[in-house]
């Protein structure tokens, strides 16, 4: 008998649409889950059955079989949650023979990662973390593949995953080695970090627009479609444009049927905290997370609007120049983003010594994924050019985007001050684009405190760095 | 032989000085420290030859000997660090019998604190983990102390923990049981969230007073000593006006020679990092701990500078109207940050059922600590009032001033915004202002995004809370 090119563990609806995308490519797939109680079938017979059928897929009812029904080296996919990994790993490693290989496709924290490929490889195999992201359809049809981890797997596992990635527009996969380590499942963190400010960011525009605009869901959704035919193209202003005009059977809009309380499942609050441990300053993602997180809040916003009488309406500006502004100020806004959130991967790269490549993390993330659009191509220009980039912001076709929309951007955020607007994210980004292009700011009064009241000590500006001072300031 | 009144562990500095407090309101101490290698004299010792000479302490060599000497229930006071203290509470409790008490006066973790309540308590001894502010001098002459944990030892300790607090201007002492479990360590660290912040609007309120007042270090300095004689009065307030007129020999002034590039110890992050573990807005610390960490961009932010041009000339602005615009802005941001520092308090006290006494934390932050100001006499009155207020920013003592303000508070952000100075903090108190008031935010937009993408389901305006709902946006 044939034996198959990749086993996956796990058919969930990520784990089955994989296993369809990976037989399409024209790969034999052994499929194997966890068995349920009082079930008449397997969850692989099930799925061969129906989904799998007629394709080069092999239901296994026990991990002796599926593990000998793969080629050598083999390749295991875990398509299971976070929780399950390690009882996974534990359950298949007795039918796998040395120099075997384990990927994690699924959304384990990176700390794991990073543990799990160095214990596993003591142990004699390969163990790779690819963060994927592209949700069902991702799976299906092409994903935005980020594998990480022991890269002497690499060569084996490339034609695989790059064959199921979505296809950038110049033709090559959205699948590329990122780094050692827990790499591929950090960069999927970051890209979720980033995701939940790039939504915050919208929402800002969108609540801007309509305030200050007065638009209607038509008018701002026929804008969010045209502005998705030039350089701000993405898959987040596309869908945003569908979602403002979008009506259900009664001719409503749905959007404005959902509740203002936005949830979370807990990845952009992981990116914020590991900001926080590597002193990187990730001030968007966490304006987006506690914006959130504040929107829960809905009793008390409501009482506390009666309390201030905030009701109140709101002054108009011609819409053309506000919008011509609004534009300006996302995209700035989306750039700024994107030089916190490789900021903060350069840290993490250099503190993990992950040897991350960055230009191969944008161009993963032009396709396939939530975060897809047209910047990414610029992202990925500006580090192929410069492998060691600190920050984006100090590439030129950045930079003179920066000068030429900073008129646009400082009138925008002035305004929604002036009307009273909240817009964190869109604060955050101009304060750290003020911060970072400052060369002297005040945190020297904050030295100055903390020696005073801890005896902290200070660096001094005529002294060698590294040299710490203690000042008697009471005397 | 007379039996001491306690127990103190640990002779670094903190620990030293709290023993010298405890004597000098009249208890008997024993105090035990950790042997030192090749010192001919134990640490012990020295101290009660040297600084507590001709006072009630007691040096012992053995532990055993230590807890012989304690009168019973014994109370045991660890001034150690973090990572030491559960080795010594092992080393400990051999001698220890049951009912007696160990109290955890150093800056340990709250979760540690917490579990560590549970876990001696089943072995028959009861554990406080108390907060200790005010650094050296306040544990010689008066601290700012947040006991929490086994409530049965509170009335044990409570007139030893009393008598070395500091005392408020009503005559009261620092000292209040704040909860169970963790919560004392728990209030500790959201009290040095809270610095962070209080310490970043101040540094941002002197960036703009230096940069578009034009003004002076002296000039700085008498304001901020006019301003400590108001109801802005604090600790803060009164070092920043030192600090600002302190000369060194030469007759420069120090604080220009101070490198801008602010260091930190960690609980400003721990404060952050468990303020979104509890979903509760906490952006203003979150800001004031990622300034310090871009502070420390030092080169990259020199070269930014260039790239961008940054080094211009800024307009002036009349000064009279500018102080008090800053006065106000600095008196309701600095009300935000209770507010958000509050908030979060309750929502731990909820998750992890403390039982929490707001009031308490407030009367005892008023003196010892590094946040004592006048502020906190108003924050008390308002939970004195209403043991369960939601949110500072609902009493009508606050409202009030915050509308009073609001028009300074506008202009002073939005000047900031024209003249290109970074202010993070302040900017984020207005926006969680503006949001915490808005009754209709846009997160409806960031539900049907998620929705969209990941079939994330949203709640509706139309129905329940609690019922979740999926669209079909594609068709």
């Amino acid at each position: 008998m044939e034996k198959s090119n990749i086993g996956l563990i796990g058919l969930g609806i990520m784990g089955q649409n994989l296993a369809l995308n990976l037989a399409d490519k024209g790969w034999s797939v052994s499929v194997w889950n966890r068995p349920k109680s009082g079930a008449s079938e397997s969850v692989a017979d099930h799925f061969v059955r129906v989904r799998g059928k007629g394709k080069s897929i092999i239901a296994c009812e026990e991990l002796e079989d599926f593990a000998q029904t793969l080629q050598r080296p083999r390749i295991v996919m875990l398509m299971v949650t976070a929780e399950a990994v390690t009882e996974v790993i534990e359950k298949i490693i007795p039918y796998l023979d040395e120099d075997d290989i384990i990927i994690d496709g699924g959304n384990s924290n990176f700390e794991d990662t990073e543990r799990r490929v160095d214990e596993l490889y003591k142990r004699g195999f390969y163990f790779i973390g690819a963060g994927i992201s592209g949700g069902e359809e991702g799976a299906l049809h092409g994903a935005s593949i980020m594998p990480g981890g022991a890269v002497e797997a690499w060569p084996v596992v490339k034609p695989i995953l790059q064959s199921i990635a979505a296809i950038a527009e110049d033709g090559t996969p959205c699948c590329e080695w990122v780094g050692s380590g827990g790499a591929g499942h950090y960069v999927k963190m970051v890209h979720n970090g980033i995701e939940y400010a790039e939504m915050q960011l919208i929402a800002e525009v969108y609540s801007l627009m309509k305030q200050v605009g007065n638009m209607n869901n038509e008018e701002m959704g026929l804008i969010f479609a045209r502005w998705n035919e030039t350089d701000m193209r993405s898959y987040l202003i596309e869908i945003t444009s569908k979602i403002l005009r979008h009506r259900d059977v009664t001719g409503d809009y749905v959007l404005d049927k959902i509740l203002d309380v936005a949830n979370q499942k807990g990845t952009g609050r992981w990116s914020v905290q590991n900001a926080l441990n590597l002193n990187e300053p990730l001030d968007m993602v966490a304006e987006a997370v506690f914006a959130r997180d504040l929107s829960e809040k809905k009793k008390l916003r409501e009482t506390l609007s009666r309390t201030y009488n905030r009701d109140t309406n709101l002054a108009l500006y011609q819409r053309d120049e506000l919008l011509a502004q609004l534009f300006d100020t996302l995209s700035v806004s989306r750039i700024v983003s994107y030089a916190q959130g490789f900021s903060l991967m350069r840290k993490a790269s250099d503190t993990y010594q992950w040897n991350l490549n960055y230009a191969s993390v944008a161009l993963i993330w032009r396709e396939g994924c939530i975060l897809r659009s047209e910047l990414l191509n610029s992202i990925a220009k500006a580090f192929l050019s410069n492998s060691q980039l600190e920050n984006l912001l100090a590439v030129s076709s950045f930079s003179e985007k920066v000068k030429h929309t900073l008129p646009s951007w400082k009138k925008i955020i002035a305004m929604a001050v002036k009307e009273e607007i909240t817009i964190p994210a869109l604060s955050a980004a101009l304060n750290y684009f003020y911060g970072i292009t400052t060369a002297h700011l005040s945190a020297n009064l904050i030295q100055a405190q903390r020696d005073f009241f801890g005896a902290h000590t200070f660096e001094r500006i005529d002294e060698p760095r590294g040299s710490f001072f203690h000042e008697l300031w009471r005397s």
